[in-house]
């Protein structure tokens, strides 16, 4: 972290110039909060990154066409829990048009500056007239101090709500950045659907927005994995709206940088603790790559490797998993002279095992948080680190239950 | 399969001139079966498939350089379970090697006339001085109707022996095919390796063997997974002694090489069948892809999903995951034609949900057995299949207990 951030508790409305609300529209049969409004109180500079899954969810749709449209600015987002609104067809573009209208009519701002998130069960019609009956309340309920409120109401089963907001000092001035996620679970099986919303209050023109976000979705919500699914729902999206009087250009943008990192790596690091079934928080980093994207193959091997993430489960040092996954990567791999550590606790060094250390890294394993490093053996220079959790029957718990 | 193809019990002892033995070497804690040998009466024509990962177990090196010093030819093969000798070094080298010549010297052969193979733990040295002792008895052990107890020597944790064999009509002589495989399991947590081990009397040129051995691993035990993890010392060895006395040439290799994709996909399936936890074999067929390398993509994601294989050990007819695994492969797909069946029931069609046949479909997942369809919707003809199983608690359970 460089010296100008501070990482603090907050959400999307610590920054100057955001209203959110968190209702209930009763999408969700248990009738929790599964409606969030964010608003900003001007038109936002808007970037967003979706998901590369080929099947496209309608408010993925939606909300790419109303960012072109506007050029890249926004006034507000709208999401809904417990309807994915995904292979829904022309039903479910209409009803994701609708959901951001009826948005724009409330905040009086035009349609295209509205983006519109869902997530919940794919392939069930979205009850858009429970959202659009729902509106005007959640409109009415928009409070500065209410990020909170809308952490939680686009939660599916997510054990705990995820938050986070940082403080940058920009040439004198303070800008903030705020923001909140959602992982993996399911008010209903359904996929583990990944949704962020980020706000700033420093001004920050369009494309230098747009390429800090993807820089850091590159580095934050795209290193993490829970189950090596990617959903057709999933969106990052990020307002800047000026409210702080900062204005971030190529020349002084290293520190907002910095901070909307440390939000995103704060929310991602959430999503990994809240996993669906998971129990420990697992950093992976591999060193000694021959490329970066090499060094990325390899540490996204073992981060979804389901024998890595049962053996840490189960406390079980078990290095020659971890060989093996990086192994069959692909990536560049010399047997002779890999290396890997569990913590601090080197169990093969340059192809040699230490098993007299299994213990050690044992305990190691009995922590909330681990860090496990495999040296690829190609004398490179190259790394990549990525965050994972272990395997628990949970997951299959919750996963194998039937949607009815 | 083609008329001439008929596939029955039997196995590595089936065809004529092989004989076998399965016994015990102490190498697994409760002195189960350990070391299986297989000897072929005279010289046999010998092709091998080795794993990809680039962390390759010491029998893997030894096995491809004998192959490649001896030309093609075999007389034995030696296996032994409950170690892996994968990242032992020098001195797992030098035990593969030493396994090599111990057969060698017993059978009266070249060493390099000598495969080797291992599975079990990774990283524990092969304790090569009990398998030295061993060896004499499995070499007096050997029989021509012992290819069960090889069967089951090579096991681990597999929950049954896998065996097939077939018997197929060349020119009016008969020839027979025989197979023992071995799949995921453990003596002690560890990689789910793969061995296999076929054998015919037929008598095969060298290049047609190796190219007929390549295209039925690529179809059958390359079409498989359990975990989606491809292990340090995964081997497929195939021997052809010529004892029947017919000669397989290009010109009439057609029906020796259906009898002997027959028999790897027996196997194949046995050992989705007894993959870890498993309690459904599930085929997985993708149509409509625009070429055959997507068409493949998309079946291996969708038959690794943890969420289509939690759906479907959960009884779940979840077709939105199924679409949500296709879309991400990265292969082309066109979400507004795709479709969705489980068994012939059809619950996505050009990208209409029919949900009113989930019941119909969930009574198809009832089964122990199952076909997923899933139609990429890009109007090309390539497809492919493959084989996985449904995933339980119970791999969770196995593969995160401690190894000691």
């Amino acid at each position: 972290m460089m010296g100008g951030t501070s990482v603090g508790i907050g959400g999307v409305t610590t920054p100057q110039g955001y209203r959110a609300s968190g209702s209930s529209a009763g999408i969700k049969a248990d009738k929790g909060l599964d409606l969030a409004l964010l608003v900003s109180d001007t038109p936002a500079t808007a970037a967003a990154v979706f998901t590369t899954n080929r099947a496209q969810a309608a408010p993925i749709i939606v909300s790419r066409e109303h960012l072109s449209a506007s050029g890249g600015v926004a006034r507000a987002i709208v999401v809904n829990s417990g309807c994915a609104n995904a292979c829904t067809g022309d039903e479910g573009l209409d009803a994701a048009r609708e959901m951001a209208a009826e948005t724009a009519r409330l905040v009086r701002c035009s349609v295209a500056e509205v983006l519109v998130a869902s997530t919940g069960v794919i392939g069930v019609a979205l009850p858009i007239g429970k959202i659009r009956a729902a509106l005007p309340a959640a409109f009415r309920g928009l409070g500065n101090d209410h990020g909170s409120l809308a952490a939680r109401a686009i939660m599916t089963t997510d054990p705990f709500p995820k938050e986070a907001a940082a403080e940058v000092k920009i040439g004198g001035r303070t800008i903030r950045i705020g923001g909140m996620a959602k992982g993996s679970g399911m008010i209903e099986p359904m996929m583990a659907t990944m949704l962020g919303f980020i706000t700033t209050d420093a001004d920050v023109p369009q494309p230098l927005l747009a390429r800090a976000l993807r820089e850091a979705v590159d580095d934050t919500f795209n290193a993490i994995t829970v189950d090596g699914e990617c959903s057709t729902n999933d969106s990052v999206m990020l307002l800047a709206n000026g409210a702080s009087g900062a204005s971030i250009n190529v020349g002084n943008c290293d520190a907002f940088v910095d901070g909307l990192n440390a939000v995103c790596r704060e929310l991602a690091m959430g999503i990994v603790r809240g996993g669906e079934g998971a129990t420990k928080l697992v950093t992976v980093t591999v060193t000694g790559a021959a490329s970066a994207v090499e060094a990325r193959r390899a540490a996204k091997a073992i981060a979804n490797s389901l024998l890595v993430k049962t053996a840490i489960h189960g406390g079980d040092p078990n290095w020659g998993r971890l060989v093996a996954a990086a192994g069959r990567s692909g990536a560049a791999f010399n047997l002779d002279r890999a290396s890997v550590s569990i913590g601090d606790v080197a169990l093969f060094v340059s192809g040699t095992p230490h098993d007299d250390r299994s213990d050690a890294a044992a305990s190691v394993l009995q922590g909330a948080e681990m860090t496990i490093t495999v040296n690829l053996g190609m004398g490179g220079t190259h790394t990549a680190t990525m965050w994972t959790c272990d395997f628990s029957a949970e997951y299959v718990r919750i996963n194998a239950e039937y949607r009815t």
